[in-house]
């Protein structure tokens, strides 16, 4: 399929390119014609699958669309050149890429096509996204744009502003963005393209996801990771994806790798990924159409049958079509500007000709370049599409720009279990073991249960389901595979709901498009390595930002991120896998995105995973901990607790009628236990010093609320951390983010945090917290030394703490592990007996709901 | 090559495995035999490179490894099982991954045997890690390890401390880490090995990199896209690299992709990543050494070839060797345990075989196990390896574990050019406009001129050395590329030194590989997808911070991060464009290894960086913009400047002889210039106001001396800041970082930091600053609302404040540009020309040193 050498050899943007009937290029035809459009003349025709005035219309469209982009990135006004181009129709600063927008535009015209002549369920994630001038273009085309934007309706002024908001002030990006109606897909950073298509294409058997992959996208790692989504795509029960690599031949300044090695080594590859690629490479636009059309339709034809067989009962997974569009950068654009050849090479990247304004030259080439698609054949003088070409696209519903997968139509809310089948029982604080990701295993079972038939929940992770303890899953489930499967392999199935591969793009990347599609899903990971998707979950955030300001947006089902296996259990895989930092990473992020839970137990953790279930447009990142681990609230009590986001927990507490001696703050699993260890430590040793123990679930509970919709106001934050009293604050991560969000608070001065300070080394769990100082003896210390009335008592008590810690790190180098009394101890439930549960400060108007309710953009 | 139904099919470690003559396993010989090792038995002789004796002796060598390895794993006392397995002799808690250890070792055994046939100068890079166990024991028969352990020499007593050591507190982890000798690569996190292992072989022609990709990571993004490294390595100039793919099987609960995927698919994707795959394959120990010697003997004899047509002027990119080595997970381990199948299966991931203490019958599966390895005709009555084993290894500097390479024994320091040649003229302050980074370039051409001989310095970028503006390093290299070049291409070659490629992930993995092998280099990016690699760094600041406190290893040259394109001037792109949130990733990071500037302009960046490129142990990070902006500093102040850190600007403020009513600090090259813009305003509307302004280079200056080393000491702080004057400080990146690191300062209470709040949208470089209030308006402002005493002329100010924004406003949405006179506006120079050039505070004891020095652990 081969077009590049195709009878015909023709481009319609270069100097020696002749279209009968047509204008040369360069000599622009300065007269309208407004001819009936099936008598208008198209490319020169050849034989395929589209007849002569199929091959005609869909030339005349994506030459439609290539004007309106080339508009965006340079006019801002005399839109249909009604009247010779002048400097001030030109836009001062000229911003945009061109090389990729033709490409994308010929591909989205041919996928008009199909979509009409199958009456295609098709959504299109577009990976060369800064190609955005062809994207917008092809929406106003359809309607799309004007119906969601009114003001920028399909005609001569909705054309003027189409042309001037693009990369303007006050204007749409440069880039794909959640402005876009169509697109689930920023197109500023590259990689995530795939892993968005295969992620939406899940649980949606009747969806088509076609995905443009740009061959300098093609060159990273997620993308080059993400080919592999094949293998765990079901051909019955999920949608099918069609990629689509447009190799354009260069990035911003080199050669793309894809696009220069020896063509059978490319083809080789992605055989090797498990696709049959058809080449369409050209730049003759008859053959190519022809060649594009015959492609889509084998490729189209091919995943139909693959479904076919699928529900027939075919098992090995099947080898998927795919398209290879080997197309000029800068495809129909100038060829030659200032002597230095451009169609064809990096150099029409962005702007392939600039100083528009200020070179007669330069302007005369653009006008001829805009001329050349011949406006006046296309638009009518109200400025809008002329009829037949406006009968090209799918209508309603069918058109890409329009698809309601791409604006989560499926986001109808979970059905989630009552929370009471999984609650841990505590019979008092501390009176229970537990492993918090075990119970929180048997709630994800439910909830996949429960939505069994709605396909709707899936968990993602790198190959850590069962390592991170939530195994009870696979009692309802399995992990979706379709390769092989051999005796001995565990809970695989093509239609497992449990996503396991070690790629944390993959996982955030399927994730991001499930959930951009309106379903619902979990990332579990390791804590330290979460860092792989930073920058992902970066990108995710600001699409939440902006498509919240957009009315016509559905929310979309928030992204949950829980991270186990976390830096304070990393003993025997040491300093490499010991790193807090993502929650820093997160609490950086806008306030009505960001949320951050650190669940001290079991019936914390439940409650809060099942409120982050229920909530759209954000990123929830829950920190809990797999290790067996001592349990203090029940589950009404850890209700309450998780919807006030922080609270006193009386029971810990021996503060009377007096304001404390000392507040002991905590956040997290293991600070939490430590903290209850040392207030247990000093009561022995100083049974007068009245201490109050804070504990904080919501980590955003502790800035004010002008800085997070969260935070606590002022007088509640000082109820729990006083005016003026020492707080001892043992948290999970940096200590300098707790100063950071309690920095405005009354009693910030008396914060003493204890965090991770990067101490970390191959040891037992509490040498751990010893050596970064969150252990209870330290934590013990510092509240000895932030009371000032004790005097010589609290010599005593340092030396008692001396004493201890010797004791400690002696036992430890010789045996290996920690000393018995410090692993096994527990909470004196006696003296808990004796006190009312946990006092717990006032339900916050936002907090989090204690009993379910409706989906929540909380 | 497939040996797994080789003809004498046996395992080591099953049930139904016999060897001629030695132990069944599971029935262990109790009775030491030492036999002289040349008459001891082997595998079952098979026919192939290897004689009856070398096949023996290589077995022999593996399972010397193997014992070793289980050992580690199991074993605090005991070692050499002279008596019965008790309890107390296994570890109370069992950590390690045996799975992929056989399999490590079994590499490490043949490479061992290609490195003295051929006398290779030969390091490997092993992608499994967790492998430790594996790659300790080699390293410990080499005798490396006695060398730089002395406590952990090859005796009996070496042995004991061997075993104990691993995982265990005060010991070493379960990954390789910089503890390792002969290893540059940290096996926690997966995904950069051959992405390291092409780093290292770049610029040492003579060099061989065995890289062993476990198919765990083979399944990362990064990992997939490290194999196109090929298309960036010279035959002629670079070393080789060889990838061994190690196809166990599994992962921790799943198959892998690259194991379980149909092999003619997998050949097919390595061939199309350029390679040419021998496939080794089985688990009987005999056909596989024969088999793995055989591939190993082409793979080598292939690179030659290469080598030698490469010298001879070939200039295709030749198909490269590559093995791949499929064997059982946990091979030789336990078959079966509790009824359940582990070798072969998930089961062996980690510790095959737990509860070794508590459970006799498991007790007696560990000692038939190590038994089954046959200790005593391995080591002699004192613990070390028998003398025909002992002489198996290279010796010296060709072992693995010692290879110079691996400890970056070519970290000599640069040659680095005179900075006069490339300084700005700035004939006043603000009296010259200049692009900093294609001032950097000038100089990165000379740094690449003068070490050309030397070929150790490389510049790393994501397709962005032009668009960065530093490309004037073309005129002395090109960008390295081994595809075919065409007309038109932008300065390609084979040997060229900049490396360009769209995956951050390979720049900063190639740049991690390059410095630990001792070369320089400098990675310029994107600030906003910077994040992409915040893992990576992460990981190499751990690596550091391991490695600097091991006197054996020698100093890495530092990773130098330029960070261009940044937050400020991402107008067009949008939002999605805009983060400067790397930053405080790295400010998280240990104060020992990170650093933070932010030149405010082009001769200060040049200071910094020939500063950085000085540096060994760093991760330097610098902020620098990339178009024209005001200049502020001539050569030798921007020195002056540089080395204190931060200084107060005496050219700009007008406090005379009091103490200022405000201080305008900043630091960015944007914010020092709206900083700049903002005074004066404030003095043109309010002359009699006194203002400081102070700069701030060096990031980390700002926190304590106590929490970093450049922190300044508080006297010198304060002497900048005041003790009470209000600090209006604008900041490039998001403003809580400044809070942070300030916290403790005297006058911290008095700061209102402005920077980056997540306002980021598409509109005009002014603009941008003017929605995140660090535009001269809003800094200005600021100042007048915290400075007490100026009632009345206040409101006046305020006035002209709220008009000359709603002017900007006005007109960058009607005409899409700033308002000219924001534009262009220039530092009103006649007025600093009545004044001294800028004061600046005494050099620190560390700071950067002013005149070239020697290399630098800074």
């Amino acid at each position: 399929m081969d077009a590049r050498h195709g009878p015909e050899d023709r481009s319609s943007g270069g100097s020696k390119a002749v279209s009968k009937g047509g204008a040369r290029p360069g000599e622009p035809a300065r007269e309208p014609a407004w001819e009936p459009a099936s008598e208008r003349p198209g490319p020169p025709f050849v034989p395929g699958p589209l007849g002569p005035d199929s091959l005609a219309r869909i030339d005349a469209y994506w030459r439609a669309a290539n004007y309106l982009s080339v508009g965006q990135i340079y006019l801002m006004a005399n839109p249909l050149l009604r009247e010779p181009l002048r400097p001030e129709h030109v836009k001062p600063r000229l911003l945009g890429h061109w090389g990729t927008t033709p490409g994308l535009n010929f591909i989205y015209a041919h996928l008009n096509r199909v979509i009409r002549q199958r009456d295609l369920d098709m959504m299109a994630v577009w990976g060369p996204g800064h190609g955005a001038p062809g994207l917008v273009a092809n929406a106003w085309l359809e309607g799309t744009y004007g119906e969601i934007y009114p003001d920028v309706a399909q005609d001569a002024e909705g054309m003027a502003r189409l042309f001037r908001q693009f990369s303007f002030p006050g204007g749409i990006p440069s880039h794909a963005s959640p402005e876009l109606p169509g697109s689930i897909h920023e197109g500023g950073e590259l990689g995530y393209a795939l892993a968005h298509a295969f992620g939406a294409a899940l649980d949606n058997p009747g969806l088509t996801v076609a995905c443009v992959i740009g061959d300098g996208e093609a060159e990273t790692g997620p993308l080059a990771a993400s080919w592999h989504g094949n293998k765990f795509l079901d051909p019955r029960a999920d949608g099918a994806v069609l990629p689509i690599l447009h190799l354009n031949g260069y990035k911003i300044a080199n050669p793309t790798i894809l696009a220069r090695m020896p063509e059978d080594e490319l083809r080789s590859l992605l055989v090797g990924y498990g696709y049959e690629p058809a080449f369409v490479a050209g730049d003759a636009p008859g053959p190519m159409h022809q060649a594009m059309a015959a492609a889509l339709d084998a490729a189209l034809d091919g995943l139909a049958e693959i479904r076919a067989a699928a529900t027939h009962g075919r098992r090995e997974r099947p080898r998927r079509p795919m398209i290879v569009l080997r197309s000029s950068k800068g495809w129909t654009g100038p060829k030659v500007v200032d002597g230095k050849p451009v169609e064809g090479t990096w150099r029409a990247h962005q702007v392939p000709v600039a100083a528009v304004r200020e070179n007669p030259e330069h302007r005369r080439i653009l006008e001829d370049w805009m001329r050349a698609y011949r406006p006046e054949e296309l638009f009518g003088p109200d400025g809008a599409l002329v009829p037949d070409l406006a009968a090209l696209p799918p209508q309603g519903a069918r058109r890409l720009s329009a698809n309601p997968h791409a604006n989560a139509h499926r986001s109808h809310p979970l059905r989630l279990p009552d929370l009471r089948s999984f609650a841990v029982a505590v019979p008092e604080p501390g009176g229970a073991r537990a492993e918090a990701t075990r119970a929180l295993g048997a709630y994800l079972r439910d909830v996949l249960a429960l939505n069994r038939k709605a396909r709707n929940f899936r968990i993602m992770g790198p190959d850590e389901t069962a390592s991170n303890r939530l195994d009870a899953v696979f009692e309802v489930t399995d992990r979706a595979w379709q390769e092989a499967i051999l005796p001995g392999d565990d809970h695989l199935a093509p239609d497992g709901r449990v996503m396991e591969v070690l790629s944390e793009h993959l996982c955030e990347g399927w994730l991001e498009g499930y959930v951009l599609t309106g379903r619902h899903g979990l990332f579990a990971t390791y804590e330290a390595f979460v860092h792989v998707v930073d920058s992902m979950v970066n990108q995710h955030a600001k699409w939440l930002k902006a498509s919240r300001e957009l009315p016509w947006r559905r929310p979309v089902p928030s992204l949950n991120i829980l991270l186990s296996s976390h830096v304070w259990r990393q003993d025997h895989n040491g300093f490499s896998h010991q790193d807090p930092g993502f929650i820093d990473f997160v609490a950086n992020k806008r306030g009505d995105t960001a949320r951050i839970y650190l669940p001290p137990d079991a019936n914390c953790l439940l409650c809060v995973t099942d409120h982050c279930l229920r909530t759209y447009d954000r990123i929830n990142v829950v920190v809990a901990g797999k290790q067996p681990a001592p349990q203090w609230l029940g589950l009404d009590e850890a209700a309450r607790h998780c919807a006030a986001g922080a609270g006193i927990w009386d029971f810990a507490s021996n503060e009377g009628e007096e304001e404390p001696d000392v507040v002991m703050a905590c956040a997290g699993d293991v600070p939490t236990q430590e903290t209850l260890a040392a207030v247990d430590w000093l009561r022995r040793h100083l049974p007068d010093l009245r201490v109050r123990v804070v504990n904080v679930v919501d980590l955003m509970t502790l800035p004010s609320r002008a800085m997070h919709p969260h935070g606590l106001d002022d007088p509640t934050f000082d109820s729990l951390f006083t005016r003026d009293r020492p707080v001892v604050f043992a948290y999970h991560g940096y200590p300098w983010l707790i100063h950071r969000l309690t920095y405005k608070r009354t009693n910030h001065e008396n914060f003493h945090v204890h965090g991770f300070i990067e101490e970390g080394t191959t040891t037992t769990p509490f040498d751990m917290c010893v050596l970064n100082r969150i252990d209870r003896f330290h934590l013990a210390l510092a509240a000895l030394q932030a009371v000032p009335r004790l005097g010589a008592r609290r010599d005593h008590a340092e030396q008692a703490f001396r004493e201890a810690l010797a004791a400690h790190g002696e036992h430890v180098r010789r045996t290996g592990d920690d000393l018995p009394e410090v692993r096994d101890w527990t909470w004196p439930g006696a003296e808990s007996l004796r006190r009312p549960p946990a006092r717990l400060t006032p339900r916050r108007r936002d907090g989090i709901p204690p009993a379910p309710g409706a989906g929540s953009r909380r």
